[in-house]
Order: structure tokens, then sequence, then C-alpha cells
């Protein structure tokens, strides 16, 4: 214990890091020892680099208190606090690494609260007929390309005013735009809705201020959610954007992938409109997804 | 603009610094871009060290969050996050680089809320008589050894219970156990008060759970805060710590500095005793402070 004594009586900026990571020595957890210990390295390596005025400090206690503070019920603030830096895309990333045929993954985002009602195949989800009416159709495929009947296909997104229907609890019907859909014998889903629109995040809390401060927009380019599970494959999280949206190359959450912009192009052909039991002509969006095989089964 | 676009449209594990860093690029304030691109470039790297989970990026979402509303007017748990992780030792060493002639600092701590009322030397500042009498005292030097005169030195402390006033408004006098003194043309202070305690920071919050967690104690060995100021000198904020206290090896905020540890003498010496007003035999804290010049004097 000696070298430790005379190390916990000397803090010093040469061995802070030393004297607090050997603080959590006795963690029983050793996930949280070692949590603890990454967390005092990379916190001390970025005081070290910024060296902050005591000024400074206070802000950063200041701002981090304001965030903890605008959390409630239906508002998280620092998961938007981690959207916005970049750390919930990176979390994804790394609990989701795929094989290359596999869809790319994006964020969950903070509006999957309620479950998706089910609904049959071709059936609205939009409630409130608020947007330009659209077909979203596509199949979900393994990675070796078979079909995968009976997967299931969740889909939640934003009206034409750019609002989830949690955020507008005395505007829009429950559970509008939302779906859960069983995908047919060759693995297809399809359904209608209207063409989503890009929205800010809520941008009137401190992280408002911060994207404000530092000249960034608060924009997320217009997108539906998917999540698609089918038996034996892993489950998948993504979104599919729209192609030519404001904001694709500058999404405040930095949940874009290339791979996942889609067109929602004008389709005219009466036989496919009365397919999908909506005028002539009508806009579609398609998008395929592969799911990857769960590693037991590989 | 191009090569920025095809990297925010890919975020990925190998590239996330850089396109989070760039979506700050056009902050005004660039000292607010350093920052935030060093804040990125370290969360980032933990985030990659540690690879959480999405459950455990929850579960840090959920403490932050109930460390920023355990805040209120008088509790303040990211002052305490930040003083158990060692970061506020790390801001006060590099906010205090001195000469090695100077008394070496240490945190300001959360119970300097209050001014110190003004009080003749000699004077006690235990107004409860909660703990041990005794002497505290001590000469204020310039680095270069010449006595301070007019110097002034303000002075609080826990009661020998463990609590400073604040947190015992209905047992403890208002201003118990704090004073400003004035130095005499000697440069020495003396005044009468308690031996203080060790005692527990607040651990009945987020931070407490995490000490629990981590298998560390909240205690602080027993001290009296200190901050010297002189014309024409740097201000000076530490602490004496009682030697012999237990935790002395262990502060939970890790502001234990060697050179800052004094006895607390017993002292069986009448006229010393009458010099002081106080009981014979006597209890004596002696701690000498030495400041800096202001730089534009050096």
């Amino acid at each position: 214990m000696s070298s430790a004594v005379s190390a916990e009586r000397g803090f010093s900026e040469a061995n802070s890091v030393h004297v607090v990571v050997e603080s959590f020595r006795n963690t029983p957890d050793p996930r949280l020892r070692t949590v603890m210990a990454s967390l005092v390295e990379h916190l001390h390596a970025f005081v070290k680099e910024v060296e902050p005025s005591h000024a400074e400090w206070q802000q950063a206690v200041d701002f981090l208190t304001a965030v903890g503070q605008k959390c409630d019920d239906t508002r998280q603030e620092f998961v938007l606090l981690s959207d916005v830096l970049g750390v919930s895309m990176l979390v994804d990333a790394i609990n989701n690494r795929r094989s290359t045929e596999a869809t790319d993954t994006t964020v969950l985002g903070p509006f999957h609260m309620v479950d998706s009602p089910p609904r049959e195949l071709g059936a609205t989800i939009s409630l409130d007929g608020n947007g330009e009416p659209c077909v979203f159709t596509g199949q979900v495929r393994s990675a070796d390309g078979t079909p995968l009947s009976g997967a299931l296909v969740d889909v939640w997104q934003a009206n034409g005013a750019g609002y989830y229907d949690v955020q507008q609890p005395d505007v829009q019907p429950e559970r509008n735009l939302r779906g859960l859909f069983t995908t047919d014998d060759d693995g297809r889903f399809w359904l209608r809705t209207v063409v989503p629109r890009y929205y800010p995040i809520p941008d009137d809390g401190p992280v408002g201020q911060l994207l404000a401060a530092t000249a960034r927009h608060p924009n997320r380019p217009a997108h539906i959610h998917v999540i698609a599970g089918a038996a034996d494959h892993e489950p998948l999280t993504t979104h599919v954007f729209v192609e030519g949206s404001p904001y694709l190359d500058s999404d405040t959450v930095f949940g874009v992938k290339q791979s996942l912009i889609r067109p929602v192009e004008v389709v005219d052909d009466p036989a496919r409109a009365a397919h999908y039991r909506t005028a002539n002509p009508f806009r579609l969006l398609e998008f395929d997804i592969v799911l990857d095989p769960t590693e037991a089964r590989r």
C-alpha cells in the first residue's frame, strides 16, 4: 500500500490517471472496473488537452446539470446529447458488425416508445392523412438471398409535418404512422403511408443551445424507421432515407448511410395502383432488407 | 464539400471522429470549436475502448440523468462526480502551476457558499463549541520569505461532528466556523477554533451509488479550508490537513498533498495559552502560507 499512499498524497497532473484509477481497484464487478479505468484515462486526457479554466469547468458542470434537468417522462436530453456527439451511432456501429450482405443499421432513435400495432399487408398506417400518399414495399431476405416469409417488419415515421404521434398527442390519432407487418410467402411486405418529411430534433433545451452555439442545424433528413426480424436471424434496426431530402449530408445525429437512401418514385401504372389499392399515379418507396443468420446457425 | 458529403453518408467506427469533428467546423468561437473537437476525440476513444452494449449505454444515460436531477440550489451532484473522478483536482492543478516555494493548492470544495465574516485576530470561529478547542496560527509570506502584513486569510471548516454550518442550518449558528482574518505587522494570523473532523461527502445520490458500487468510501480526511490573498500576490486556495486523521491516504476527492499535512500538537505552556486566551494545555495547529508574487511584479 505504501506506493499508493505516497501517490494519493501527491496528486499531480503527471500522476492523476494512476491515482484515480487506483481508487477504483477494489471494484467487485470487473466490467465496471474496466469501464471506470478507461473513463478516467480518457476524461483526464481530454481535460489535460483543453486545460479548462475554472470558469469553463463551471460552464461544463452547468451544461450537464441543465441536460439532466431537461429530462422527463417524454424527453431524454442526454440521449439527444449522445446523438449529436455521434456516440449513439458509434454504439450502434460497435454492436452491429455484420456481414457485407446484411442491410446497414442505424440508430433506433427516441420515438419507438410505444408498440406498433399489427396490421394486414396493404393497410395504411397514415391515420391522419397528413402528407403525400406513398406505397412502401420491399422484400426481406437472408444473407444468401433466400426470401424470409413470416418475417416481422416494424415501421414508424413522422407525418408530413415532421412530427411523430407521441410528440402531438392532442393532434395525431394514437399509433398514427406505426405498423407491425408480417411478410408473405415470398418474403414481401407492402403498406400505404405518406412521404415522410425531414424534421428537427427537439432543440428547445441545452442540446439545442449547443447546436446553435456551434452553428449546427438540428435537422434530420426524411426517413422511415424499420426494425426487421425473422426466425434464426439477427434482428436489424435501421432507417430508409428519402433520396433528395434536405439534410442527407448533415443529419444532426449522423444516421445517414449511402446504402440506406432510396428514391420515392412517381409510378404511373393503373394495374400496380390497383394492386396497392391507391390512386394512379402514385409514389413508391422500395426497400429490400437483408438479415444475417444468427451465429448459432451459420 | 464532396469529401464531407461522402464521409457523413457513411458513418463508421473508423471515421467517426473525423465525421463528428467536421460537424463542428463552423463553430464561430474558436475556443469552443477546439473544446468540442477534443471532447469528440476522447469521448469516441473511450467508447471504442470499452465497446458498450446498448444496455450499458442506456445505464450511462440513466446515471447522468440521475446526477443532473439530484442537483438543486444546495446540492451540486455533477461537482461531486467531478470530484470523485479526480477532475476537480486536475483542473485545480492545471490552473495553479506555481513556483516551488509557494504553498500547494487544493480544491475549493462546495461549502464556500457564504462570505466569511471579518473577525479580529484571536477571535474564535467556533460558535457552537462542538469539537475539541484548538488554536490555528501561521504566517503569510511572499515567495522570497518577506512576511506579508495586511494579507487576508479566509478560513472555514466542519465542526467536531463533521458538518459545515450550511449543512445544518437548524443546528449550527449562522457563519459557524467561518472567519476572515487580516495578518498583523509580522504577517501572522491566529484564531481559536475546534479540531476539524473527517466527514463523508453527501452520498445519498447517484455519486454515492457509484462509490458504493466501486467499493470506495465517501470520506474526506479532517481539514481546514484556507484562501489567502495579499496585494500584488496570486491568491491561493488550499486546505491544511490534520496529521493522523483517517482517510489521509484515500481522500475521496484526491485533495490531500503531503506538504499540506500538519500535526495538531498538545502544548503545555501557560504563557502561550494566556497569549491565545485559551485554557492550558491546549491544541495547536500551525500552518504557514507562501504566496507567489503576481506575474506582473516578477
